[in-house]
């Protein structure tokens, strides 16, 4: 069995900000050799989201209106988290986007649906954040 | 390590509905041969679901009842997503019940709770859509 | 290829509790002796979930309000599941917050970002319930 790990590093001007990361991992994957196995893509914050989708920018919208009704930014006072912080929105929305993916690797490729694409979802932007990337297989 | 992987197809005459795949994911896994390893069931389209609950015909209304409160379907024109489509809400409904599910193998079999079965989740069907199982281990 | 398993149980006195249980996970990939692989970790029940996040108290606050507004617990009747249960809320909470995590396992250790912590999410306690650990790799 192989393995392999890499971090992939964002830091976005937005507070938040969702970018297709599709081409990093599948190099990541490359860079690996691994042919046949699993990949799991996790953010390693818990103010971030790693997800799929697709990558179409009316549906990108829709998901902002959508997770600001249902876990608003505004007012911060809402929450008991943000008594030091203002992020206790950007915990909510990552826990409905997700943390991670695991996704198929077979003939050493992402094995992804025709509109499947991997992607890293900012909800508390403006700082260096990181993206774990680890592939076991053969 | 082995590694097995298969294709599962549905299409639902329905724009929305749930079924139960537990059947179909433990005979890909008794054809793979592995006896001690991870499982990964992934839609592979972009507005249908894997997800793990349990297969009670109430509880599943409610999520068809709950799902169109978090993301109704109508009105279409309400999501940027739906200019030449109708299907933003079905996104929506499937980032809410999960891409996906990773189950432990043991023995042979799907490592389940008592009461644990896998199912599709269909959000914009009529036409032929694919589920992925991955399966690596020994 | 190694693998290992084990069953963490759980009995809360509350209906709904946060658990950190990242020590008891450590443990048991200790006891693995596994270095490099991934390591899943779900709940066995459905109105339980396993997920990562912050361990802040302010913000298991704001989890149990924003989860009591999604999918709150009364009146019982307003879910068809609720004929001879009264736990339907709960199916619902933990759609929300997801039935398992991925961790990599890197040199032995879970490899989390800095604030990750895995919690057991209980939405329906007050009996005996169980989480599958399940470790792959070498």
């Amino acid at each position: 069995m192989k393995s392999h790990r890499k971090e992939l590093w964002f830091e976005t001007r937005e507070r938040r900000k969702l970018i297709n990361i599709t081409p990093q991992v599948e190099q990541v994957l490359s860079e690996s050799g691994i042919k046949e196995g699993l990949l799991l893509c996790n953010a390693m914050h818990i103010t971030a989201s790693v997800f799929i989708n697709d990558d179409e920018s009316g549906l990108h919208q829709d998901f902002e209106t959508w997770l600001e009704k249902l876990a608003p930014e505004k007012p911060y006072e809402q929450y008991h988290h943000n008594g030091y912080e203002d992020n206790a929105d950007a915990h909510l929305k990552r826990t409905v986007m997700g943390r991670e993916v695991v996704v198929a690797v077979t003939g050493g490729r992402l094995d992804l649906g025709p509109w499947e694409q991997i992607f890293y979802g900012e909800f508390d932007g403006k700082r260096k954040k990181r993206v774990l990337v680890k592939i076991i297989g053969e």
